[in-house]
């Protein structure tokens, strides 16, 4: 699957709806029929496997994530879980296992930009194309019908609360935790929330010679302020929350002028929605601290919020037994990275099961997991299907 | 001579070369001759209006300053020193005053960005049309020839030590220190030195979500740290220095990534170089020490480096007796800006007088010294000129 778009660098890129992606999806569609299972694109552009189970009207169990990747990817985020997904339908088969529930397979649509896909499957995209912003600037209508999407239906996207039983995703980790605590297996807790917000500095764009220090509006000084605030806030937390500027612009932006106004991104992510909403109640207390030393009016606009979605205790629990029962060390940890997973989690319940990645690289050549991690990481996604299989069965039946 | 360029917002936009800057110098230059001047341009674009004086042989007294403006300038910048300089012509004449030196109102050529005007008069003007970057775009050699300067023969506008017995120069404030103490009368003790840098600062570019807080190398947090310490620094000084961060750039300048990279300016002045060097020097230990703590490198690249150019005690004696024979209050000052008298005072005696700037504003149509200041300010000049007339005489007599 890496070398549909594979680069010199050995970077992978395969950009959603791009002819590359299109390859991907087609190779997989004749893996999955070879696997057995019947297979159709919906109208979110999603590629769904599907084999029925052995008892008739039970929703099923899901598993997935996606194969397109941003500009300079690697070869593990989103395909592995896509190709883990195929070895498990593979091996039902194999080792002639028959699950009591439907069991699906589904490549999600652009989770890179748009999470288009997800997003129509669990019945909260857009219906404006103004919204979509595609990676290779076309409109999204169009690039839903190069995958076989259809824009005009796309809310019959949504699948009912009654067709899926719980959703498994496979990924690899994209940070260095795991390997830091030299487990094989992290269980998810659920994927973080997100509070993102654009900070504005006003101060007075001065001359820099002749404007004493003590008679000075300083946007940037004051705006350094605001971001070792936030670092501190985050860093001396109980929680483990992140924050992060990486967005700043300032006006005039000139070396022998003091800078009048700047504008910067502020992101915060955790877990828990009180200590997102504690983190950003203690930077409004900071931030008046600040403007008021200063003399630099100071104003935080929200730019959008998504809130946490736990893993659910059904399936966290089954993955956390399997990986016992195959052996395999396993921890907790939260996904700090968005997925499929965040979305489909607000529908029905939710688990992930995350893979080591070296050095913690990601979205690059670098990243990398080994064969054995992956394998095992599988294992555990299999073991855990069939436990879900067995233990849902029993609470329904 | 503030309606040559005169915009609807109150500024003036007479930049070097120019139309307006052209008509500015016709108009002047038939005041001047009106005022009984000789004139001419030197290869510099220096216009130069003379009077002879009445022992033959001895130095010029030369007082000026300039007529250009960047894009939204105000109406005192430069103009006032050259319009004081051609009032006292008149007054001399009209009072029937005979000084024995001769007394030159000079009009320098572009101050404001390339200063090849007091560059050339005191021959330290580079002849490589490169060096230059003129506001209009055009090059210098076109420029020159269209105020009636001539490029090829730049070296020629170097005026000989024998040929200037001191150059004084009236200019507002362009800070707010002689309003803050009620001053009518700025002695400024010398134009301030400049010392620029380009600081690098090179952290790791990483995921905003996955890379936990201890684990990350934050260029943007690191240059905060770098720009409070430059503001601690001279803030908290004994002598009078300032130091900004205009400029910042950093990369990739996403919200959702950790920066990588952070380049930005540093600008420190101070009037005495020794202040300057120490500044300089702990600059480096803190950015080291720094650097140690956040585990980004930081490098510190000199940009340019500009002496102080400290008055001429024989000139600020002359301005201080003279303020005070007319009961104007006068008080030392630094110059923090640029002006032709930093070039000028490298080669000869100088001395600047400022007069107060309402509000500290400069460079903008909010920009104003009432008519008595420039009044005060004018008489101050004129008597300094008389008074350095006699002194001088006596000296070389």
């Amino acid at each position: 699957m890496a070398a549909i778009g594979l680069q010199n660098d050995g970077s992978v890129k395969r950009l959603a709806f791009s002819e590359e992606d299109r390859q991907a999806r087609s190779l997989l569609t004749d893996w999955l029929i070879a696997a057995g299972a019947s297979v159709h694109i919906d109208a979110a552009g999603n590629l769904i496997g599907r084999i029925e189970g052995t008892e008739p009207g039970l929703p099923a169990l899901v598993t997935g994530s996606h194969l397109d990747t941003v500009p300079t990817g690697g070869r593990f985020d989103g395909a592995l879980g896509v190709l883990a997904g195929l070895e498990v339908m593979r091996s039902l088969k194999d080792q002639a296992i028959s699950l009591r529930h439907p069991f699906e397979v589904v490549v999600f649509a652009d989770e890179e930009s748009t999470m288009v896909g997800c997003k129509g499957m669990t019945g909260v995209a857009s219906t404006t194309p103004g919204d979509y912003t595609c990676s290779n600037g076309a409109p999204i209508q169009q690039n839903l019908s190069l995958i076989e999407g259809n824009w005009d239906l796309l809310p019959k996207a949504r699948r009912s609360d009654a067709a899926i039983a719980a959703f498994l995703e496979l990924h690899v980790e994209q940070g260095g935790i795991l390997e830091s605590r030299g487990d094989a297996i992290g269980l998810v807790e659920g994927v973080v929330g997100q509070r993102r917000f654009l900070v504005r500095v006003e101060g007075m764009a001065n001359h820099a010679g002749t404007t004493p220090m003590n008679a000075r509006q300083d946007a940037l000084a004051t705006a350094a302020q605001v971001i070792l605030a936030v670092q501190d806030l985050t860093t001396n937390n109980p929680g483990d929350p992140v924050g992060t500027v990486g967005k700043l612009q300032l006006w005039p932006n000139a070396a022998n002028v003091v800078p009048g106004q700047v504008e910067m991104s502020v992101d915060l992510r955790d877990l828990s929605v009180d200590v997102l909403n504690d983190l950003v109640e203690e930077l409004e207390v900071r931030l008046n601290s600040i403007s008021q030393v200063s003399g630099c009016p100071i104003t935080l606009a929200p730019q959008f919020s998504v809130d946490p979605t736990p893993a659910h205790l059904s399936v966290t629990e089954a993955i956390a037994a399997s990986a016992q029962t195959l052996g395999l060390s396993c921890s907790p940890l939260p996904s700090r990275a968005s997925h499929d997973s965040q979305e489909m989690g607000r529908r029905w319940p939710m688990g992930m099961i995350f893979v080591p990645s070296r050095g913690g690289f990601s979205h690059s050549s670098a990243e990398f997991t080994t064969e054995r991690q992956c394998a095992d990481g599988t294992a555990v996604l299999m073991q855990s299907l069939v436990r879900l299989d067995h233990r849902l069965n029993r609470v329904r039946g």
